[in-house]
């Protein structure tokens, strides 16, 4: 919610603008409409042989949990310059070979994952400082009643599946609120 | 830019908040930090027989230019929905049997393109209020100098290449400032 104008500082005041049927937070002054739109997420599955990446999380929300590395895009770079900088921000992994993977919707919390397959260049990975640490994972050492976020879990068990048959499609789907 | 804070209406000063590298604009006064993200663009193409739906712009920018249903995705929805929204908003259409397409970056503008193959259900489309027109084109007739998007226009290409081979692969890309 947008109490106060970005522009001029002055209070908003939820109401549809012509032509909208929303309600957006408009300034009672400057008339600037505020717009809040959805957040993308962006990552990837970083493969090392028979093993994936996982980072366990030095944050909130889900301090100590283990995912995907995954963030907020920024604006300036590409979904798949976004799934690269967070991989090394998170765990100082050059990841190379992205692939589109999955896209999960998480509507209730007004954001995207966009999550791609990735190739880790080499294995000198560390717990960049949003990490508590760092390791590889087979498809039975995952643990998987500790993951982080039902999009890198949905995206985990998809990569699994999707291994066994040797093709990996694209895919969209929802996340339900947990 | 956030030049005053959404939360309490004091003025904002840029600085890197602790721990993160960008320039956020951040409160003087509650210190509540404003991030900025791209925003997601969703659409579609609505295909009927060997044509595909296009609709004329009634807004800026890009008035009176030709594109597909298309806008920016809203909170609540997921990416599907609001590409069923914006076909029913922009050319009262209703449309089918979506199928993830293209995902085209913007950086430049801080957006990204995600467009669906649909069907359209029937042809009782007629403009929206953001539309001056809608109509259905074959390849030959697309007003190609006349596209409002360069994300709209890459798509179109791809459909009509698709179209020839009868494999319509989901795709990803850039689109550079024109």
């Amino acid at each position: 919610m947008i109490k106060y104008c970005n522009n001029c500082g002055k209070p908003t005041i939820p109401m549809a603008p012509n032509g909208d049927d929303r309600l957006r937070d408009v300034c009672s002054v400057c008339k600037t409409i505020h717009y809040e739109n959805p957040k993308v997420v962006v990552g990837c599955v970083p493969r090392w042989e028979d093993k994936v990446l996982l980072c366990r999380r030095a944050i909130e929300p889900r301090y100590g949990k283990w995912t995907l590395p995954a963030g907020f895009l920024e604006i300036g770079e590409t979904v798949e310059e976004g799934a690269k900088r967070e991989a090394y921000e998170e765990a100082r992994a050059r990841v190379i070979k992205l692939v589109p993977y999955t896209l999960y919707n998480l509507p209730f919390i007004g954001q995207i994952y966009i999550m791609f397959l990735a190739q880790l260049a080499d294995t000198h990975f560390k717990a960049g400082h949003e990490s508590l640490s760092v390791d590889l994972f087979t498809e039975n050492e995952i643990p998987w009643e500790n993951i982080a976020f039902g999009a890198v879990k949905k995206t985990l068990k998809k990569y699994f599946t999707d291994r066994k048959r040797g093709e990996f499609p694209f895919s969209m789907g929802d996340i339900q609120p947990s």
